[in-house]
């Protein structure tokens, strides 16, 4: 059975702390009973509430007398189980030889288009679809507005990002450039190295994107999108950022929190050319999903980025399951959104 | 006026010998005539044939007596002009600052494609089209459809590319694997490391990649489109080749040769994923073309890649005039095909 | 004569506020005096302080009342001029034609090292070194060693890092692994994935990676080095973060001030492999710095990473007099821990 | 017993032939007789020889009448036994879960650059050292200069290496620069873009590079000190030559086979910086070498280069045992000569 060790001090696990995996996890709890671990995210440790459920825990949200799972036997010797092979995701691969086992920009992705079409299809209406967007989406028009289609379509429940996406999001709905080019005609407008600055002013003057919207000012867009439908986001701050926006969360960690609330709820999860916060996300997301009483699903996990680097830097920090696509966002966005139109109206 | 220099030795040029660039440049042959060269090339030396008229030629095809101009002044100093500023590719910066000069992943590229189409429609009709293509496109089912279309579309006037290219498109057409892997599943079939020699040992069977399709053993394919429509294309090797394919030029200074025939001709050239190929053809393509009695026109050059380095490497190069766009050629193929027959069926 | 607006909503500047940039500006205060910008950094306004002085402020910082300087004309048009030519860094290109102007991995390095070595000599003693790291830096035995030796050696007078980089580098000291690999032969150790986490919570038991020191847990690396010789650092937050440490910076833009102090007495950065810390400082980091009584020097920027992408997308967010070397910084720092040894012992 | 088929067509294998690997392979020959194959390289066929030898063939060396060994499959049911497990140069990884098993520019490599250097001491004597190198090491002074050192010191057995790199190490000789670029100050200098056309004209006029060595036009360099020391050399041609150099062989195939000839007697192999010629060696290189009767080592094949794209290329065309590092090629060289230099003098 696996023993559970008091917390005395706040934010601090006890010794042999059993941590969290991206895997479904079985805590035999009492005799007979083995607790499948619901809303897990790797790296956190397991706390015993008082009614006898499991909590996945932050270190830094520990608490005293908080009782935290010990141990790091994973095949049951510690009472704690890690299934590491629930899902099938990567090919069994019996030959003594094959070619091509790595991933790279000369990988085929046909397939990945097709079956993340037919996995949108259906996680549209049964799922819980969270996009991570880095700014490159909105730097160029046919991007960023097939992105909005995406929104409007319906394929779209949760956005995160950081306060460049929003910025240059909203500098593209005021005055058509990004960091000062026309973001079709990529024409130097200007002054345009004044446009981000006072886009970030007068949403500061009015107090917040969502004012910009009501009073009609911001009329296109990612954000616009987003906040029309009144689909969740977090935008969280970096030591990057100009401003920032009223919206954006300056705590990093509290911005975690706000981030987990919504990949909680994932079921497929989109990161484009973002690797802080691809990464960010890989790490707070499971491999799987408990969707009804012990029913398990998998939590689709798709990355986009132009270099091997990126997504071997995934792997390497342990999302193992993230399936990836070697590519320009701007290519990929248009291009799923043609497909699912196609498809799917 | 410019001077003429004999050739004593075959295959080099007299000291001082005036090199090509990639612009339009004019030769003051007699008085009062500034006479513009035609078919240039970078890094070529001109040669003044018997009837009078200018010869841009290889090094090493100089023979002995060949009159070579000399001057290495390019403001007419030496009777030689060297017009750099005849096209206007890039935008004049007039401002104290801009953000983004440098073409990256993050650039817009909506304005590329959407000019493109436009170039392209009509190229087809009014210009030669040179495609040079890397072995990625055929590793992806969609792409390699894509390109098919593209060549029985009318868009694809010329092909070069090497042995890579020809012997997965024929493994493609065989066996429907790259490198043992499928297409569009990335199954890896059992044995599927023998495919490609299998492909080359079959076509070295019979003899020729027109006799595999004459037979009916490949109905589909690039090469096959290329062939069966009696499109130009040049098969170049390099040392990383297996087989080759008997269509492949084995001497890579004959494979220059047979390449600058038909870039000659370019009006407009697509290199995709292949940094080899796409250097080589930038060494010979000017950056104008005479198409009727001293009348200019530019040559267009497009290189599609993932890497920064790969377009800086062209731009380092003196492929000055070059548009990049970044992104996988498996989505820009795709993705042009469709453009393409959205607008002009 | 320059204008100056009165703020009158915290944190937004007036319309038509003047932006600065990284160059040397000149306010034209009064009749006959034009006053040198101290302490400057991209993006920031200009308040008049009540004595008289002009101080350099994040829009977040503006309080009402604040008096802002207006007007975006860059010539003195406005009573502003931008110095943009005050320093050559780049050398004047007066041929029609060169190859390789762009820096690339196969551009020479040679004279980089050799002017870098004189640089950190002069500054060792005359100026203010501010490094800025990535994890990639202590991953290596070699490489954390060698920084830890230009630390000893006088060159650093200041770290700016993440998380990230402190707890690889705490994670090495307690169990010469990172990530549970161990640093130098690479094997992956036996449940080594918990090394990071185990590090983490031993340095928030004690309280502080400060206290880990003196009570000798910590013997070695490059915080170990650095606290031990009171060098001033700032470990901001990021989402991408486990625990965090204790010392880390939650709020991104508390980071952000405190970066700001140690880079407002910064005359050479050098920022190693991280994307996301470079372009934070390169943000904040004026081109010039106001040494003595209007006399000017140059600050030297000094980017180091694998890719093209990153130094590009660094120049095209304006820190146009970063020179950059295109390495492994592992490679890197151990080359120059030698080269400095060599030379000043 | 393994079964031989006749060639029946010159260049052009039996059905069901034998494709050899990279590692070890037995051929039971006659009854209690596994022979080892000597010199293989991957994708060739084996051929019996009148003698009963077993020689290992390139497809388009097979004449008619020629015994070719058939027969697919690896664990001796049709007579070959392929030895997978021969070498264990991969860590056996027996957790269940670890940390960056993916190689990037973040894996520790002071390991390798140790390892590198006492088999470089053991091989200087004991082995053949063959070096592939890119233009690159060429292009920067330091690099160029410590690479002549290695090959003064006895570290270079072999180079194989393309027209470029002897074109710009000649231009560097002739007149200190690269594609007109100073190799140490990085000017452009007046005309520079002649200077690799001057140099390759020079050469051509002379008749080969060992002439201008001879007549004391070229005093340094990498070809002047491998010519000097009479070390064997490839320079393999290209579509993207100049020129090219007289001792360049313009046909790619009897290229191969020189460096095939060559490659043969490797113990290690290091490319530097040369996507094309890394990949033509890899295809060429046994993972063994029979050094006595049916005695074994390995064969080392280091690939350095600036991206995971390379590394990755490489590994999925079936060069599984090369070992990589991720950096510029100029640190590698210089800190390997020093590193070798302060060990073995």
């Amino acid at each position: 059975m696996v023993a559970f060790e008091r917390v005395a001090q706040p934010g601090v696990a006890p010794e042999n702390y059993h941590a969290t995996s991206i895997y479904p996890e079985y805590f035999h709890i009492r005799k007979g009973e083995w607790r499948l671990l619901k809303e897990s995210r790797m790296d956190c440790v397991v706390a015993l509430r008082q009614d006898g459920s499991l909590e996945v825990k932050e270190f830094r949200h520990l608490q005293v007398d908080d009782r935290v799972a010990c141990g790091r036997g994973e095949n049951g010797e510690d009472g704690i189980f890690v299934h590491t092979e629930a899902f099938d995701f990567l090919e069994d691969i019996s030959h003594k030889f094959v070619f091509r086992s790595l991933i790279t920009r000369e990988t085929s992705f046909s397939i990945d288009y097709d079956e993340l079409y037919d996995l949108l299809g259906f996680e549209r209406k049964n799922g819980f679809i969270v996009w991570v967007l880095g700014p490159a989406v909105v730097f160029d028009r046919d991007a960023r507005n097939a992105f909005v289609q995406l929104i409007e379509s319906g394929y779209v429940h949760a956005l995160l990002a950081g306060n460049a996406l929003a910025v240059h999001d909203v500098e593209a709905a005021l005055f058509s450039t990004g960091l000062g080019q026309e973001i079709y005609s990529k024409k130097s407008v200007e002054l345009g190295h004044y446009n981000h600055l006072d886009a970030i002013n007068k949403i500061r003057t009015l107090g917040s994107i969502q004012k910009a919207i009501d009073q009609g000012l911001i009329k296109d867009g990612v954000m616009w999108a987003v906040m029309k439908r009144g689909i969740s986001n977090v935008l969280a701050g970096s030591i990057r950022d100009d401003g920032p926006l009223p919206e954006v969360i300056a705590d990093v960690y509290e911005a975690q929190d706000e981030m987990r609330t919504l990949t909680r709820s994932a079921t497929t999860v989109i990161a484009l050319a973002t690797q802080l916060h691809a990464i960010a996300t890989g790490n707070m997301l499971p491999a799987y999903k408990v969707v009804e009483v012990d029913q398990v699903r998998p939590v689709y996990f798709y990355t986009v980025d132009m270099s091997e680097f990126a997504i071997n830097k995934l792997a390497n920090r342990g999302s193992l399951t993230a399936r990836s696509i070697l590519t320009n966002v701007q290519d990929f966005v248009v291009t799923v959104e043609r497909g699912l139109r196609k498809r799917f109206g």
